[in-house]
C-alpha cells in the first residue's frame, strides 16, 4: 500500500510540473492583456489576455538573467526593454484556472512582486489566474455569504496548537437551532490549510450553490495534512498514522464540540486533491463508522478489489466520488499507469456493484486548481443527499 | 483638519522608515543566531541573534548587489559567501518586535524567499521578528482559543463586497445567551484588514489576557481603511467620508445584525495604529452616540481644545486612550511637533478636566507593530469597565 502510494504521488508531482501549456504553436497574440485577477493591490504585471497568454514585467535593471517557471517545460526567459525592465509572453496560451509559479533571477527563486503568493510546493508561491469559461461558479458575487473561521485546536498527539479554518454557510449564526452536515476537505503536498480558501476559492463555491439551492449546507473543515516525514521532502516513508491521529481523534472530536454539527456517520464526508486524496482514500477505508462519503480528487480512485477487501464498506460507504483533469487522463493515455487501474472503470465497477458511485473529468484542465475546484462543486452537489 | 492630519501622516511615514535601528556602534556579535520566528516553513534564514542582530542569507548566484532594507538608513548590504550565496548581519541590533523589510536585488525589489509576508507600504513584504522581553503576551499558549472569523458584508455606497475580520472570544459560541461590546481596530497607511491579526497577533493577546482574567471580553472587527484616493498615493487629498460611511453606516449595523453584540454606544470603541488613529480620531469625535472609548496608538492625541470645540464629548467619551513607542517620542524632542501638541500634555489636560485619559509608552520602541501590540493589550484593559 505504501509503495503503491508513493508512486501515486510521485507521478502527480511530475505531471503537474508541466501540464500548464495548453499548446505551443504560436498564432497571433491578441493585444488585450488585462492585469490578472490575482495581483497585489495597484500592480498592473503579471497580464494575462483573453487567449490565456500570459505576460510578465520585472523591474530590475541590473539582472544578469530573469525567468518564469510558466509557460512550457522550460518556463518564460524574459528580455530586458529599452526602459530596462524584463518583459515577456508565455510561448502559448496557458490552460484556464490557476497557476503556481516563480522567478528565476540571476539564479535565485523569488516571487514575482506584482502578484499575491499562495502557499504551494512548501513555500510561498507567485500566483496567476487565467479566466475559465466557468468562472461565474467561484466568483464573489451579492449573494448571502458564509464564513471562513481560523480555529485552533489542541493537539497532543504532536504536542501543538494546531490551526484550521472552517466554513459556515450563510445562515450558519442564524439559525441557532440547525445542526449541519461536514466535509473535511484536503489539500495537496507542499500545500496547507490556507489553500481551499485562497487558490480554491471553497467559500465562495459554497455560497454560490447554496445561493442557488443545488446543496444541502453543510460545514467545510480544512487544517494542515502534512503532519511528518513528508513534511519537505519525499513521499517515500509516508505513514498516514500521525495525520488520522490529528484528524479523527482530535479535530473531529473538537469540531462536533465546537460547532453545531450533525455529528454521526452519515453526516461526515472527508475528500481531498492529489495526496489529500490519498489521505482521504486511507484515513475513510480505514474509518467506515466516521465517514460515509468520500471524494477523491486527483487522487486516486476506489477499485473493486478495495471493497471486497474492506468488509462494510458496501453498507456504509454512501458515495465514492473521483474526479481528475482531462489533461491528466489524456497524459495517462485513457487513464492507465499508477493510479491503481484505470478510475473510470473502478467508479464503473463500483456502480455495478451497487455503490453510489460518481466519476467526473475537469475540461481541458490538468493537476491544476481549477480540477478541484469544479470537483468541489459536482462533489458537493452529491452530499448528504439521502 | 485636513492640513493638520496630513502633516501628521507624512511624519509618521518618515519617522517610521528610519527608527528601527537601535544602536550602531558594535559590540561581539554573540554567535546564537537562531531563525526568526516568522520565516517560511523549514527556512533556516534569515536569522536573528540574542542581542537583536539580524542575520540574512539569499541564493542569487549570479546577482551584483543584494541589499536588505533593514539595519540603519541605508539598510544592510549583503556579500558574497564561498558558497556564491549572499549573507549579511545588521551593522547593529535591531528594536525587539515586528519589521517589515524586502531584498532590493540588482536593481529590483523583491521579498526574501526565506521569510513570511505580511501586507505593509501597499505591498506584501517579508517580515522578521526580534523576541521581545514580554513577548509571552502575544505568545501562541494552552489557553482557550477564540477566532478569527472572515466575514464579506455588502458596502452600497463602494459597491462592493468587502472583506473584515471579527474576533469572537473562546465562549463566544458556547453561551448563545451572552452578548458582548465591540472594538473596531484599524491598521495603518499602506497595510489591510490582515494586518492585526497577522503582524499584530490581536487574537493570541486577547485570549491571554482572557485567560487571565484581566479584561471584559469584547469582539474586535478589523476592516480595510484605505477607501478613497488614499489608497496608493499619499494623503494630501485624504477624505474621511468614504471610509466613514463604509465603517459607520454599513459595517457596524452588518455587525451588530449577524454578531451577538451589545449594540448600544456605551459598549462600541474604536481604536486605530497611525493612519487608523487619525481616522479613529475623526470618525469617532464626529460620531459621539455611537462610540464610548477611543484608542490613538502612534496617531495623534485629543486635546482640551478638542473638548472644548466637540459638544458632549466629555459626557459621552468613557476613555480616551493614547499611546507612543518610546522611540517615537525621543526623535520628537519631548513629544513636540506636528502632532497637534505634546500627546502626554494633552492626556493630562483631559484628566484634570474629568475625562477618563490615559497615556502609554512602549518602551524602546518606534512606529512599528510593538508598540501597537502593547497598545492593544494596555487598551484592551481600560475598555468596558463600567
Amino acid at each position: 500500500m505504501i509503495r503503491y502510494t508513493t508512486g501515486l504521488l510521485v507521478s502527480l508531482l511530475i505531471l503537474s510540473a508541466s501540464l500548464c501549456l495548453a499548446q505551443s504553436d504560436r498564432p497571433e497574440i491578441k493585444d488585450d492583456f488585462m492585469p490578472s485577477t490575482l495581483n497585489q493591490p495597484g500592480q498592473e504585471y503579471p497580464q494575462v489576455n483573453s487567449q490565456g497568454y500570459a505576460r510578465f514585467r520585472i523591474v530590475a535593471l541590473e539582472a544578469q538573467s530573469v525567468k518564469v517557471s510558466l509557460g512550457g517545460r522550460d518556463g518564460t526567459s524574459l528580455t530586458q526593454a529599452p526602459d530596462s525592465s524584463w518583459i515577456g509572453t508565455t510561448a502559448g496560451p496557458l490552460d484556464e484556472g490557476f497557476h503556481y509559479y516563480h522567478l528565476t533571477i540571476d539564479g535565485g527563486t523569488f516571487n514575482d512582486p506584482g502578484a499575491l503568493n499562495f502557499y504551494g510546493s512548501t513555500r510561498w508561491e507567485s500566483g496567476i489566474e487565467i479566466p475559465a469559461f466557468d468562472r461565474d461558479f467561484y466568483a464573489l458575487k451579492d449573494v448571502p455569504h458564509g464564513r471562513v473561521q481560523q480555529i485552533l485546536f489542541l493537539s497532543k498527539s504532536t504536542n501543538t496548537s494546531r490551526r484550521a479554518f472552517v466554513y459556515t454557510p450563510p445562515d450558519y449564526d442564524r439559525d441557532q437551532a440547525r445542526r449541519y452536515p461536514v466535509l473535511y476537505l484536503q489539500h495537496g503536498w507542499g500545500e496547507d490549510e490556507t489553500a481551499w480558501s485562497n487558490q480554491g476559492h471553497a467559500n465562495l463555491i459554497m455560497d454560490n450553490l447554496i445561493a442557488e439551492g443545488k446543496i444541502t449546507p453543510f460545514l467545510i473543515v480544512m487544517t494542515y495534512g502534512m503532519t511528518n516525514e513528508i513534511k519537505f521532502g519525499g513521499l517515500r516513508n509516508f505513514d498516514i498514522k500521525p495525520f488520522q491521529t490529528v484528524l479523527v481523534d482530535e479535530l473531529i472530536p473538537y469540531i462536533d464540540d465546537n460547532f453545531r454539527t450533525l455529528s454521526d456517520q452519515p453526516h461526515r464526508a472527508m475528500a481531498g486533491l492529489s495526496m489529500g486524496g490519498m489521505e482521504t482514500r486511507r484515513i475513510t477505508l480505514a474509518n467506515l463508522d466516521k465517514f460515509s462519503h468520500i471524494g477523491l480528487f486527483s487522487g486516486g480512485s476506489i477499485s473493486l478489489d478495495d471493497v471486497n477487501n474492506t468488509p462494510g464498506l458496501k453498507e456504509k460507504v454512501k458515495l465514492v466520488f473521483v474526479s481528475y483533469g482531462s489533461r491528466e487522463l489524456e497524459r495517462r493515455g485513457g487513464g492507465r499507469g499508477p493510479f491503481g487501474g484505470d478510475p473510470k472503470e473502478n467508479a464503473e465497477a463500483l456502480k455495478q456493484a451497487g455503490i453510489n458511485s460518481a466519476f467526473y473529468v475537469s475540461p481541458n484542465t490538468a493537476h491544476e486548481f481549477l480540477s478541484w475546484r469544479r470537483s468541489l462543486r459536482e462533489f458537493a452537489q452529491l452530499l448528504f443527499r439521502e
